[in-house]
């Protein structure tokens, strides 16, 4: 559902529902059933004959289904990774048919805590299901039946889309080609649970918040959580290159509890805008997803990884301390003690988490090459 | 006021009141004057008969001006420096005269924000004047000039207690034979003044806070302020080796939004023990004077430090990553381009920021030898 006009690549959001009933439902992680779950997608290109150039890529946290062009020529910006994916770009939609769905849990079109609970028929709030990046990737697997596809060329993402992109490989080896999986970890680390963990609580202090009933989005909590965890995304440096200590507007302090400093100015600014299209509960159950993510399942990476049958790109940003080189190393060695073929690159950047949405070219041109000898082989 | 019963150092607190009037008033940063300022403070040991043996010691963040010893000998716990200060310790209260005094803004016993305005008879509450880290030194001058002591042996402080120690040696500098400055730094960097930012805006969101006019301790807030801050304490390290994804209590996830992992009680538990004994106002202000803390004046550090004589002892801990081992040593590097004497260490350590109260053998030694070399000179 993807054309291009003007060279402008247009598309149009899409809903897959599960239908309803026992048979239709999705069960879950935590022994929970969701019934007619609703997946928001988009997709781009065109699926070959042979079926043999689909790509599903993972959004990120925040992210959604619309990765790249527009709903309409008269839309202000592209989709979230529009650098990267489009007619002749590094994901070459004149190659392949690419798909993007936004995630259970979230707040962008696919079922999740400010759905309808249609057993009650009020929103779920906080009564939706813990759910897991596993059960993401159950959801996504129903939709790539729905669209005919045996096996996909590639899943591809970043942060939290990485993550899903290796849960994939995990749990469905034989329809996968490869994975690439960008700036992520098989589990995070405990310094990340708990900055996940302040935001949380940041959230429900807000008075707004009302135990997730809430009328209004309880914005200044969910802005303090984003806040929070876009300090995580950039690097130190990078912060110091572009704010140091840089005041906003005076010259000097204003001694009154203002944003006198340029990067408040910048938070603030970032925790407004994401409230305006981001939903808290929604938030408060995709970092719970993340916390609970673990592809080692407890234990033993390299035996976890044993059903793998995947190639994989796996890429780090030097100065992402977040989701480190050595955690993706990590990946590496366990790809690699299973005999998988297993490419992996650090790129230098001083963009930190950030970087897997900033460095385009040098991430571009490695998925690329790594897509083109993908397809080759399949 | 110290004394020694059965080998425990016991204290009392005192009380310096500057007294009323212009002529006592205490002229600030910001312009404003705080009148009837209040210090409260402990003193350990003799002062000599030479006075050539008083050592001034800062607290951080969240400190007092009780250091070491106990207020009686039923008291569970000693001062927050116990292990480094009193008889034969590193700093041996049997030698040297010991002081520390809360920080003006603090909620200690000195005059802060939910002090009594002698001007209203009201609250200070958000009506208290922003106060400075050279504010705060001004004041403890007072009290150094009441002591009747003229010159400092040395002037000692980890973290924000290193700032305060600092700025004396550019403020007074014939009032401080030496200054040992800790874990500390000469200004915060962008993503120290974000991480501040993020907390404070946790501690307005509460639903308690009713913009700083509160009967109850906005204790939600406040600890997630807290959470955050304690956070940049530890290391990614420590964190990982003291708590990886282990679960608290139960065996596998709750999913139900509980605190599964052992780090999130961790935080949770070091929130609710800090909002029993800290005030959010206080917070607010003693942050905002770090924030603003800068020994160049927004210029030339080695030019800011051109009224320095002291000599300098500056100590960094190698996981330290909220003031590094890089920020000490541009402190360094602007002593010695004023060809003061000044001493260098960085201790290896695995504590982060915390290891300046933690690593106490270590720092302890380079301090006593340091401080006994000071005393020859003196």
């Amino acid at each position: 559902m993807s054309d291009s006009v003007n060279n402008q690549l247009l598309s149009t959001p899409q809903d897959f529902n599960f239908g309803p009933g026992e048979e239709n439902a999705l069960l879950l992680d935590c022994g929970r059933k969701l019934y007619e779950v609703n997946l928001r997608y988009e997709v781009y290109g065109k699926l070959s004959a042979k079926k043999d150039n689909a790509i599903l890529i993972h959004h990120a946290l925040t992210g959604d289904a619309h990765v790249a062009g527009k709903h309409s020529p008269e839309d202000r910006k592209p989709g979230w990774w529009d650098e990267m994916v489009g007619p002749g770009k590094f994901i070459d939609t004149d190659k392949y048919f690419v798909i993007c769905s936004n995630v259970i849990g979230g707040c962008s079109g696919s079922t999740g805590p400010r759905s309808i609970d249609p057993a009650t028929g009020k929103l779920y709030n906080l009564d939706f299901p813990v759910v897991t990046i596993a059960d993401m990737v159950r959801a996504q697997k129903r939709l790539i039946d729905h669209l005919g596809i045996e096996k996909l060329l590639a899943v591809v993402g970043g942060s939290m889309g990485g993550m899903q992109s290796l849960e994939w490989g995990r749990l469905y080896p034989d329809m996968v080609k490869s994975v690439i999986a960008i700036a992520t970890t098989s589990q995070l680390g405990s310094q990340s649970i708990a900055f996940n963990w302040v935001g949380s609580q940041a959230i429900r202090s807000d008075i707004n918040f009302n135990n997730g009933e809430y009328t209004v989005n309880p914005e200044h909590g969910l802005a303090t959580a984003r806040m929070l965890a876009h300090i995580t995304y950039l690097s130190d440096e990078s912060m110091s290159r572009k704010f140091g200590r840089n005041l906003q507007d005076a010259e000097s302090y204003s001694f009154a509890f203002k944003r006198d400093f340029a990067v408040e100015s910048y938070l603030e600014y970032q925790g407004q805008r994401f409230v305006e299209r981001f939903d808290a509960n929604s938030y408060l159950y995709i970092t719970r997803a993340i916390d609970y993510y673990d592809l080692a399942n407890g234990g033993d990476l390299a035996e976890a990884m044993k059903s793998y049958k995947a190639d994989l790109l796996v890429v780090s940003f030097s100065s992402d301390w977040l989701f480190t080189t050595a955690q993706s190393e990590v990946i590496v060695k366990a790809a690699l003690a299973n005999d998988l073929n297993c490419s992996f690159c650090e790129i230098e950047s001083s963009y930190g988490h950030d970087a897997f949405l900033l460095e385009v070219d040098r991430l571009g041109a490695l998925i690329r090459d790594f897509l083109h000898n993908q397809q080759e082989e399949f």
